[in-house]
């Protein structure tokens, strides 16, 4: 690391460390030169690397200020930092496959919870109906029954979608892609959630993205004067949010948040890709809104797919990409050409001959009194180390510990002990989040399960500074 | 066009053209300033933009010099040209949806060869064997009886690969796509063939790299010393080819042919990313060797799909991607996740249970029947404006026609008339194969079909004009 980069690196940190807070003035240049017994030079290229990276900011006729409000949320992507998390996210989704663990790391719902034998049913159904074209019929945007299928759905949720905008994409992470892509350069600027998905991480840093991140918090949420802020700063060219039951936080915009978002936005002109989902897994008697239902200018790009709600394997998802679903489609040709006619054929007779609403029903209350149970246990077993935060929505629970704790060890020491865990270093581009934890609350706590959980927090508290950051 | 563009590409016209031949001096700096009426400053960015898309070089003491034998195949990936042809390739693509039309533009051979009753029973057996952690047996690098099955039909071919190296994909397409982004960063220069598998020019203008093309030749195939002498002259980071039934010219490299590419690319330390797409509809008794049959460093990643041999609306594919295989994986985790688990069961199912290699050898004889009766018809019909150039494999016929008429028209044409035809402008970054023409020659030639091509060729011949390049 060279000399300037030391310093910057000095700088941020203590920006970071609210040593100096937004709107203040740093040291100016000369002082800061003196202080610390480097070179004028050394000092200018320092000041301007925080700059570019929006940490600081120069101040008419005096000097530097820390850059407001966002400052702390704000940081340029770094693309090694990213390849990081890529290769820790591979390990992480690994180890979560074996089947001995106890995988509360993992990112799908129990697969237990599916209803397989209904849906074995519709893909032999779907079998004997795949015909000379099907294929052809088949090709992007995806069979149109299906589209169909998902903008009935839409509606009933209240939002009218043409299902000539949908298009049928190789599960969700290829929908949010794909609409990244269609609205961005390389090198442009989007704003992502921190925390946010590491699969938002990844795909910036796949399609060579600058990351301007906003902080979201499991009581807050996001922080819309944050987004406001990064809207007005910085040339943003796309915004990449879960609105509902946020991964990892679980945080759920309110209706007046999702259309502020939805104004700002579109003030802004910035295109929204919208990941929701979660957002059919709510608790209690209504679907949540997405921001695309206030959205009145084709701002938003809403992508889903059935892998949290029905099936992991099948591997649909899609996009309501409206006026630019052409865009897409193009881009999916340089993809994956196109989606498994057979699965879209299977999706299809499901939805249309079983009953996916009941499906939903009974997935949306085993899920809520498994979680609530989750929560239980761990705010019985761990209060004392960590803050549990549960929502009305969702899978996951979004555990807190002390800022000095580094889940990323408890992630290690969990492995040893066949339980897999999601650990805050996953959804981050930096370390600000590595006291967090997320764990899957969908599977059966069993008191086998609950035996084998409680062994690993005694250990974890009998040895707590072995979980401590240096 | 500003004016040193113009020069450039007046310079590159007459090289292209062979005014100017490999090895000879161009006029000096104040010469072509004189010549043109331009100033020097124009006419020097003139020559350092030729020299920096490769097409002449500084010589010592003595101006420029058009490039050495690659010159006129070797030109820098442009950006706004490959997104034209994507936008082409998606025209053509979705023309050739209709089922109303003579689809000769088709990239699939005729889906009625396509055992489908098998796989529609594999499909429904397989749907009755999923089970609870299917999705996650499936995960990547794919299924592992797949894998076997796969590498067990490689060692029937002579090549003996560990199915562990093996990672299923959605497609060929994206085992290529992944393969090439595992050996490459953005900038970095790649050699492809001219002309090219149009997904090829995708991929690198995707992934942001830069193209060296080596020509290669129905008759002749693709050029060794060219490709000798780019991997000489460039700093090459990996290299996508066809040795096998070559799309869209038909060139099956020789045994020997193969083996020097091997041994040129393991000499250069070059990553061969091979399609083999068509590999398996070989004429004759055995099945061809492949570039990787001569690959004794794991310097080969060997892509195929079953898309053209069995079916086309599953999207399984694979690469063999040996030590990389992680690496493709870990891209792949970034893609689409993972590959759909049903049509990877239903695919263990028919390669387990069902025949094969049966189907393989009817499919084999019914398209070099077709292809040899389209060939016949082609060569009775348009000798007079065409050569028609047939191989020993594959699916596809190459049409060159005189190198003043352009085939897009022809292709614009044909549309009218419910014809769809792949023209050569499909297959390359720019204009010198647009007298070429790939005809899919898999579907039957009714008595219907041929009345339909003699009236469109009639047509042709009668307004020859109105194809020819202004």
């Amino acid at each position: 690391m060279k000399k300037y980069q030391r310093l910057a690196e000095q700088l941020r940190s203590q920006i970071e460390s609210k040593i100096w807070l937004p709107g203040q003035k740093l040291p100016s240049l000369r002082e800061q030169a003196k202080r610390s017994g480097l070179s004028m030079m050394t000092v200018v290229h320092a000041y301007q690397m925080l700059e570019s990276q929006g940490y600081i900011r120069a101040h008419e006729r005096s000097g530097y200020v820390v850059a407001p409000s966002v400052t702390n949320a704000e940081m340029l992507y770094q693309r090694p930092e990213a390849v990081s998390v890529n290769d820790f996210v591979f390990e992480v989704l690994q180890a979560s496959r074996d089947i001995h663990t106890l995988s509360l790391g993992f990112a799908y719902p129990d697969p237990a919870l599916s209803p397989r034998q209904q849906l074995n049913k519709s893909i032999a159904a779907a079998s004997k109906r795949i015909e000379l074209m099907t294929a052809l019929d088949n090709l992007p945007p995806g069979n149109q029954a299906l589209r169909q299928l998902i903008a009935q759905r839409y509606a009933a949720r209240g939002l009218e979608v043409n299902p000539d905008g949908i298009v049928i994409t190789a599960g969700a992470l290829e929908a949010l892609s794909l609409s990244l892509q269609a609205v961005t350069q390389p090198g442009d600027s989007v704003i992502i959630e921190a925390p946010a998905f590491y699969g938002a991480l990844q795909t910036l840093e796949r399609l060579g993205l600058k990351a301007v991140t906003v902080p979201t918090d499991p009581v807050h949420g996001l922080e819309l004067e944050a987004l406001a802020q990064a809207l007005n700063d910085h040339d943003i060219k796309a915004c990449w949010l879960m609105s509902n039951y946020q991964n990892p936080v679980g945080y759920s915009l309110t209706r007046a948040e999702k259309a502020r978002v939805a104004a700002l936005l579109q003030q802004h002109q910035v295109v929204l890709v919208e990941d929701d989902v979660y957002g059919e897994l709510y608790e209690g008697a209504t679907a949540p809104e997405t921001v695309k239902h206030f959205d009145t200018e084709d701002n938003v790009m809403l992508c889903s797919s059935f892998s949290k709600c029905l099936v992991a394997g099948f591997r649909i998802g899609w996009v309501v990409a409206g006026r630019r679903a052409l865009a897409v489609q193009k881009l999916q040709l340089m993809s994956t050409l196109a989606t498994s006619a057979p699965m879209q054929l299977s999706l299809v007779d499901y939805l249309a001959t079983k009953n996916y609403e009941q499906h939903l029903d009974e997935l949306r209350k085993t899920l809520a009194l498994r979680k609530q149970e989750m929560y239980q246990f761990l705010c019985d077993e761990i209060d004392d180390i960590a803050t549990v935060h549960c929502h009305a929505g969702g899978y996951f629970l979004w555990v807190v510990f002390a800022e000095n704790i580094d889940t990323t060890a408890i992630y290690k020491a969990a492995l040893e002990r066949n339980i897999t865990l999601a650990p805050g270093k996953l959804f981050a581009l930096n370390d600000h989040f590595n006291h967090g934890l997320r764990v899957n609350a969908s599977f059966a706590l069993t008191h086998a399960n609950k035996q084998w959980l409680r062994a690993f927090f005694a250990e974890i508290k009998q040895h707590l500074p072995d979980f401590c950051r240096a």
